[in-house]
């Protein structure tokens, strides 16, 4: 799980798509002086691309593409998984090809019988934006960099990937694909659904609330939400699109986490239900020691 | 829920219990030239409070709260719930009497038939701190503060806390005790127990996996967490004892809200397995544009 010495990632690296992903390696490549060429969807999109001055080269044609060491597949889920025929065949046989998809097993699954140098990754860093508009500098630096490399992943593309990694100052991880989604699932996945619940949850009993005899029970809840409140959800009022896709292509690894999540809640729910106060206390002083090791 | 206007704060102003609310609420009136004086329950605490320039008097003996006008009750909620005869005894009968605590029919229940000047408040602040060490200034500008006012309690001590509420900055707030413990339920006691059980579900399931095969998921859950499942699970892992009382004296309302909580989660879960991608993405939109209204 350390950053091997000696990896130097040289360019041309391709990248496709410039969302928050994509923008914020080409900002940061280019500002160690790597060439970077991307490939954008949209001739409005290039345009912005380049004001923005996210990559050397911006175009929508896949032929910007030839003569790069390395591209990265910075798509969103549903695009990487039903590539267009086009980008398969602009992709260099000779270089190395990552994406940054946040499940691996089915990409693995779609990828490696596309590419021979496909390496399946997942940089672990975000914000709550999206689009061109989203990218920027250093948003890597410290966060996981975590690869699914198989028993068929060239090992000298996957250290291309980590020189890139190490480019951007990630910390460097590798781990069965299976693992990593089974992973993700718990701790990024699920969470989006847990904390959407609790929006919706808060929404509909201030409404039943007002219906039977607390008509300011939507307005207050409203009031007196906070801090917590205001953490608690954050990821489940984030984006949409991202939230479907993540639990639509990591289904079943999601369903076992919210198995254990309903277990796990049922307990809590037992103890206050029957007073049970020790056992309510020593799960919650549990949490406690718990949350460090996440952090 | 605004402000009257010409409501001054005299002193002198009582507080029992220097925590992180009560030493907040003195430092921030002793910034303002108004006198406070504190009864605390250990000498050691009562030093410290000194040190701190928490309050101008600070006692362990409730004859410290005689002459004053307004006094806070910062007590924890079980305390609160259990005054001591002495500290009841020591009340003056002409001056207004407030709480802090996070659940107001229990505290009004109590408190109505012990002291005809009582005032059920709660002023919605606070951080991760507690003790003597904890209080802090400006801890309540732009926060609420609730009272839950009855068909029994005294308009003028009512106005009274609402002066205090000004003088701190809050921005004040009446409700029925019912409809605050109700609303209290949903956007910050069952929250507590919705992320303490993804913090026990992503350990137990971990755990799981790692004894069916997965060996490393346990080292991965925790390397791979970032800052959504930090900030979805903050408020579960917080102070287990207050996280107790709050559960152990709303848990009527609690348990009602964890019941919309589940039906919610199982809609969600129930989309997911079924993959009826249309109907969750919908939900998540609609989570997407409830969460600013609770913000």
């Amino acid at each position: 799980m350390t950053i091997a010495s000696g990896l130097s990632l040289r360019g041309p690296v391709g990248v496709v798509g410039l969302g928050l992903i994509g923008g914020s390696i080409g900002l940061d490549l280019r500002a160690q002086g790597i060439e970077v060429r991307a490939l954008v969807h949209r001739a409005v999109t290039a345009d912005r691309a380049r004001q923005r001055g996210l990559a050397d080269q911006v175009a929508t044609d896949p032929a910007v593409l030839a003569g790069c060491r390395l591209v990265v597949l910075a798509l969103p889920l549903d695009r990487l998984l039903h590539p267009t025929p086009e980008l398969v065949a602009a992709l260099p046989p000779e270089a190395a090809i990552t994406d940054v998809g946040s499940v691996k097993v089915p990409v693995l699954a779609r990828w490696q019988p596309l590419h021979p140098r496909f390496v399946a990754s997942h940089p672990m860093a975000g914000t709550a934006q999206a689009g061109v508009e989203a990218g920027l500098g250093g948003l890597f630096a410290d966060r996981p960099w975590v690869a699914t490399p198989g028993p068929a992943t060239d090992r000298q593309a996957l250290a291309q990937v980590q020189a890139l990694a190490a480019a951007l100052g990630s910390r460097w991880l590798e781990c069965a694909a299976e693992a990593h989604d089974r992973a993700v699932a718990l701790i990024s996945h699920a969470p989006v659904l847990v904390s959407a619940a609790l929006l919706l949850a808060a929404d509909r009993a201030a409404q039943a609330g007002a219906v039977s005899g607390v008509a300011e029970l939507p307005e207050l809840v409203r009031a007196l939400a906070s801090s917590g409140f205001a953490d608690t959800t954050r990821v489940g009022g984030g984006n949409p699109e991202l939230g479907t896709l993540m639990a639509r292509h990591n289904r079943d690894a999601v369903l076992a986490a919210l198995g254990h999540y309903r277990q796990a809640l049922e307990a809590l729910e037992q103890e206050l239900s029957s007073g049970t106060w020790p056992a309510l206390q020593a799960d919650l002083e549990r949490c406690q020691r718990l949350r460090p090791e996440f952090l």
